[in-house]
């Protein structure tokens, strides 16, 4: 096709004619020749009746396709670092199903198959739940066992950790449970003394040495093995459900790697939780076990929807809800056979308080939400500010981390103990320091006036030591080069504020009970304060301000501690820490990480108030060369490749003619680059003169000339489109609700440009006043 | 404008034209003359001024506008038994708080609005948390009053319900609190004596003499005042959610009606609850005090909303769903503080087991579920087909329930009652019938064998007889037009089937421990059957049978009940119930009531697996007229008036010319008519000759002619729009996702028809074999 004519024809003039529709009439009619030249008759029998059997939505034609028939190997498939096309997915998916059911009538093995089709969906996630519920447990035990190995060794078996170690033991009583012989500390097993200064040097020098030697070892893995193993994983992981392709992201080195590096994180003593590595350990095997079926190995979005179900939910209809809650059901179960929290319940930190909390605690809580929220801030930006780091620097913070840490119990303890520790209730039976209140010899068999012993003094000073350690420490750790979450170290830093808060107002209402804010609710030898709640109020907002996360949080905090009636005090905590941190920035640490890697991710919620419309955002711009477009018919196989060379766009649309620029469909150009590549190879006689035909009906071609080679079959007849007129907030809401990767402007019904889901998101950067050049993938 | 030589261009010569798009534009070319006679000259620089405006966004072209500057009143407002706009009552929104945020930058005032308006939002919720929580306590407590009466009557005030009225008396023990002197039964009060045959018929008749007397006056007002106060609402209020407009419905007089009936059929001793009805008096509360505030008055899509918080969660944004949260805790706190439930505990059954529950157990968990299955089933088919009654008809129910209700004691109390009962593990202390096992006198401390005693064979004839009764009366019941709710009732009768089942089960565990099922976790003198958690299994099977909610409804029983422990029983049940159910029918008892109600209601989850694409189930169809629409100028007044009067289309396509069919927007019929009949009387000179322009540009008009309507300020340009090949599978997914009233449908960038919420609902009635034409709504 001689093009030549409209060579000038470039993108601005085009632009500046669209609203004036009749003039672009006027000039295809002045090249009428040149139309009819082109044509297909119209009155053409063969066409009539391909035309007529499409109408019926019936494939009359499927014998001009026969090529097609067959699939091409490679088409359909996606690319490394691109988005996946949720609603060609979808449609894949149910062609699929379609063809399954439509068969399962005809014969009884096709019966049975579409049976097992049916369940293979459950029993993948009863696979995936047994695995990565195995994993979980399996990882707890080994981190126990080696965190113990950091303090000394168990005699009767190396392969105990301290608690398993004791219970063989006869001779502990209830109050020194963890005190047995053949448990030894290094001092004892390398100086025979479990006592003074030396033993003290040698046992604190055994703790840094583990500590760095672990911390080496899980470096030196990730960065030999697998780079894909270090950090959260979280926000790759929301990219990935969103659509995004990262191949090997949840391949099967980097689960190996993140499994035992994990556990010697964990185990190294460093300021970092396991809850989100965990999250990316389930997606790993979720993604590994869908390889074991046809129907989610070859369907990236019904594979995205087990990821989800393993992991976070997000995005999905309604039976991937039901679906992952099963899969979480069987982990829980295999959790418990496994038991690693040592105690019945599912939940981690079991709460039960037995004082309800009054309006007037209010204040404290709300406090609690303001530290929370700036902790957030500080830890995000200070977090974004430091994020890589050397071998050198990780065993660096691994051992300040064992030094500083060693001395004080609070912090030697693990994340999840000192929670466990910081929410607890004082019962009478409790021996922790926290809980040394002096307690009145008259009337022991209560829990009555509180006031607080040295042993607490002691204890408060320890914790605000610990706070500050841990607040510097969690910052520093969150950006290594490890598979670190945070949070349980979030959780831990909010706790230790609630309950220093906490005694504070216990201690203030003891001693100031007639003042007139406790006189109304606070009766003199009434224990009207629970610390344990103030702790996990804090760690609330502490989450909170990092993750951003309200709603959802809340139900964690549920889900965590099994306690249903401390809404309020949650609620309240979580809005002000999401407030104050919101003022220094919109992002929870997650987002921060996506923007930081430049993944093209559509936050979900975030609000967008542009007055902005599509024409503003769309490809080509006004200074840029017109929209590479291809014609249905007219195209040689040269032209074609030449424009593939010549850009590098995703895909290309294809119109009736250059003239009318009346849209038909969108073609992608990996299937279009494999295609020709088939035809070429597979198609005798196929040259870069052969004419590319998009249409229904290919005309008769004289036998002289080269076959032609017709791609309707991988041509996307449904494209999306939006007027040039269209708000970007809808636009934006379009690509969000259908998970659009790239949508087509037209104007009066021509087509004028292309949105992609790149475009829209470097326009709300723009928007937000951030850099746009900080989207990288598309 | 001419449009005469083009009289035969009607669908089907158009249709067939479609594919051959050079061919139109010979024709457009061969119409060159015409084309150019109304067409702009594209030198015009105050064309091209506006148009460069336009490109960047910018409204340069107001000054042609200025009539529609003032905004015509009743444009952008709906019709009833219409459908709303999602798209444009969002970007409405949109538009209004981005003009109150740029004004807030320049006045103290505009800035104080601007924050009222921030918060208006969240004080709606609280006032909308605290008149729904003030009315549900309300009800509860006037439902007590009144069913107490109908036994007997307070001496130390009429006002007292039993329970209070026995609160102030000092003669009462524990085992008796609920016998007083205070409190008379109606024998007592007529007949002197409450011993006797005739004492018992005395309080017989006087229970079915209230009872019809509550149930007259539920139905009278119904009928007289507000027809739209019955039922349980929640079918309607689904479809109001999704955007359908019913006036009234959430209207103060349904409010009042529906508050006082409900408390009259409650009290009336009907098998229904009040939970469907209380969300409805939610949803009115909310309604009413969104006219409060323009924000909310003014925008269907924001009411929604609201709405939704009120009642239930369904397609709305995270911020909504933190403010449903909000406001449901300030609704549980007046509620608590009213204190109906009289237990200080927010959940309706609080229920505590002593045992957890076996793996074998899990058989008679599905029996359970397929009972609720095949129960739902019935239920919903019995309740369609009897839906009509007459005053008499209520009357006869009313009494035939009284009459059958009084003798059973399961039945006579009201069904929270019953639930709470059937819920209950037997403790030492329980007096109730169905724990009338006989105690071993050797070991009273502990609960171990419980071999049934006489009490409890008594209790489980009456519970058999109960749930035959219930079963009738519960399906007569709900079709009647009086407020009425299914939760209670429909989990009363899987109470009493649990129940009954749970005791078998422990008595042949009893008897039988040395059997293969029950040997291994079974040992003799262990208790290890729980009763009351087989009620609750049951209920979840049957509320699951009947609304075939699934997630939802376990995450239901959790808040009525506060057991986390007992996920997978549930699960269990429940999904087995939803199976048997679906085997019958796939609809729930809402969704049945939706379609015989005709309402235009798009299942969210409902799957579809048809192959039809857009150009099957578009309008026009083959055999029918070609598409009504607009072209953007040369129509005049009378032409446009006499095609809307023609026609009766919600909306109107706009194109460039009838011969391109490009479209430029789309205008809704409403708008259309209101702005004409503003134009003929409010601009001089406008008569049905003056020409009528949706186009930016308006060219001069000789000052002789008649002035022009310029239209562009009411037209929608940026339609939805799918291409006719696209899967009608996808098409529905838009539908859904982003709540579209219509879509038009191109072919090859030209105009081919439209496709309306209505014919997607009549197509999916097509393909699941209903009768389309039980969609009677658009």
């Amino acid at each position: 096709m001689d093009t030549s004519g409209y060579g000038n024809d470039n993108y601005e003039s085009l632009h500046n004619a669209a609203s004036d529709d009749e003039l672009v009439d006027i000039i295809a009619g002045a090249t009428l020749d040149f139309s009819i030249t082109d044509d297909v008759p119209p009155l053409d029998p063969e066409y009539s009746l391909g035309h007529d059997a499409y109408t019926n939505g019936k494939t009359g034609n499927t014998k001009l396709m026969d090529l097609l028939d067959e699939p091409v190997p490679g088409v359909g498939t996606y690319e490394d670092f691109n988005t996946i096309d949720w609603v060609r997915e979808k449609s894949k998916d149910r062609d699929r199903h379609r063809e399954i059911t439509s068969k399962s009538k005809l014969s009884t093995p096709a019966l049975l198959e579409s049976i097992s089709d049916a369940f293979s969906g459950w029993l993948l996630m009863l696979l995936i739940g047994l695995w990565s519920g195995a994993l979980a447990g399996g990882i707890d035990i080994l981190a126990h066992w080696l965190t113990d190995l950091k303090e000394g060794l168990c005699l009767s078996g190396f392969w105990y950790d301290h608690e398993h170690c004791c219970w063989g033991s006869n001779e502990t009583t209830f109050q020194e449970r963890d005190k047995c012989p053949e448990w030894q500390s290094w001092a004892e097993l390398l100086g025979g003394s479990s006592v003074g200064a030396s033993a003290y040097i040698v046992d604190y020098l055994m703790f840094i040495i583990w500590a760095l030697l672990f911390a080496f070892l899980a470096v030196i893995l990730v960065r030999a093995f697998a780079p894909y193993a270090c950090g959260s994983g979280i926000p790759e992981i929301k990219t990935i459900l969103s659509g995004f392709i990262i191949r090997g992201y949840l391949g099967k080195w980097t689960l190996i790697i993140k499994t035992v590096t994990l556990v010697l994180a964990v185990s190294s003593g460093l300021s970092l939780g396991k809850e989100g590595p965990l999250v990316h350990v389930a997606c790993c095997c979720a993604n590994i076990l869908c390889h074991l079926f046809t129907k989610y190995r070859k369907n990236e979005a019904k594979r995205r929807e087990k990821y989800a179900a393993a992991g976070v939910s997000y995005y999905f209809p309604l039976k991937t809800l039901w679906r992952s809650f099963f899969a979480a059901l069987v982990a829980a179960f295999t959790l418990r056979s496994i038991n690693p929290f040592g105690n019945s319940r599912l939940v981690l930190f079991y709460v039960e308080f037995h004082t309800p909390w009054h309006m007037v605690e209010l204040v404290p809580f709300v406090l609690l939400g303001i530290f929370g929220g700036l902790w957030g801030a500080i830890f995000i930006r200070a977090n974004i500010a430091c994020t890589y780091f050397s071998v050198l620097e990780v065993l660096v913070v691994t051992g300040a981390t064992a030094l500083l840490s060693f001395p004080n119990s609070y912090t030697r303890m693990s994340g999840s103990e000192l929670i466990s520790e910081l929410f607890n209730d004082c019962s009478l039976l409790d021996s922790s320091q926290l809980c040394g209140y002096i307690s009145s010899p008259d009337n022991s068999n209560t829990i009555p006036d509180r006031p607080a012993g040295p042993d607490v003094y002691t204890a408060l000073w320890q914790l605000a030591l610990a706070l500050v350690f841990k607040m510097l420490i969690t910052v520093v750790t969150f950006g290594m080069k490890v598979p670190s979450g945070l949070f349980i170290p979030s959780m831990a830093v909010g706790a230790i504020a609630g309950r220093l808060l906490g005694v504070g107002m216990e201690q203030l209402a003891l001693n100031h009970h007639d003042s007139a804010i406790f006189k109304s609710w606070c009766s003199p030898g009434a224990d009207c304060i629970t610390p344990g709640l103030y702790a996990m109020v804090g760690a609330a907002a502490c989450l909170g301000g990092v993750t951003r996360m309200t709603i959802s949080l809340v139900v964690i905090m549920f889900e965590l501690t099994g306690g249903l009636e401390y809404i309020v005090p949650l609620m309240a905590a979580t809005m002000t820490s999401k407030w104050v941190a919101d003022a220094f920035g919109r992002e929870g640490i997650y987002e921060a990480h996506i923007r930081l890697n430049g993944y093209p991710f559509l936050e979900p919620k975030e609000e967008y108030g542009s007055k902005a419309l599509a024409q503003d955002v769309m490809r080509p711009r006004r200074s840029d060369p017109p929209l590479a477009v291809l014609t249905q018919e007219g195209m040689s196989v040269g032209e074609v490749e030449a424009m593939v060379a010549d850009t590098d766009y995703s895909g290309f649309p294809v119109v009736v003619c250059q003239e009318s620029q009346r849209l038909v469909g969108f073609i992608l150009r990996r299937d279009l680059v494999i295609s020709l590549e088939n035809a070429r190879q597979r198609q005798e006689g196929v040259v870069s003169a052969s004419l590319v035909f998009f249409t229904d009906h290919v005309p008769a071609q004289p036998t002289s000339g080269p076959p032609a080679v017709k791609l309707r079959g991988i041509l996307d007849l449904s494209p999306f489109t939006v007027t040039d007129h269209t708000p970007m907030e809808i636009t934006v809401d379009i690509f969000r609700k259908l998970g659009l990767r790239q949508s087509l402007v037209t104007h009066n019904g021509r087509l004028l440009g292309i949105i992609t889901k790149k475009d829209v998101l470097k326009h709300m950067a723009q928007m937000a006043n951030r850099d746009p050049d900080s989207i990288l993938f598309n």
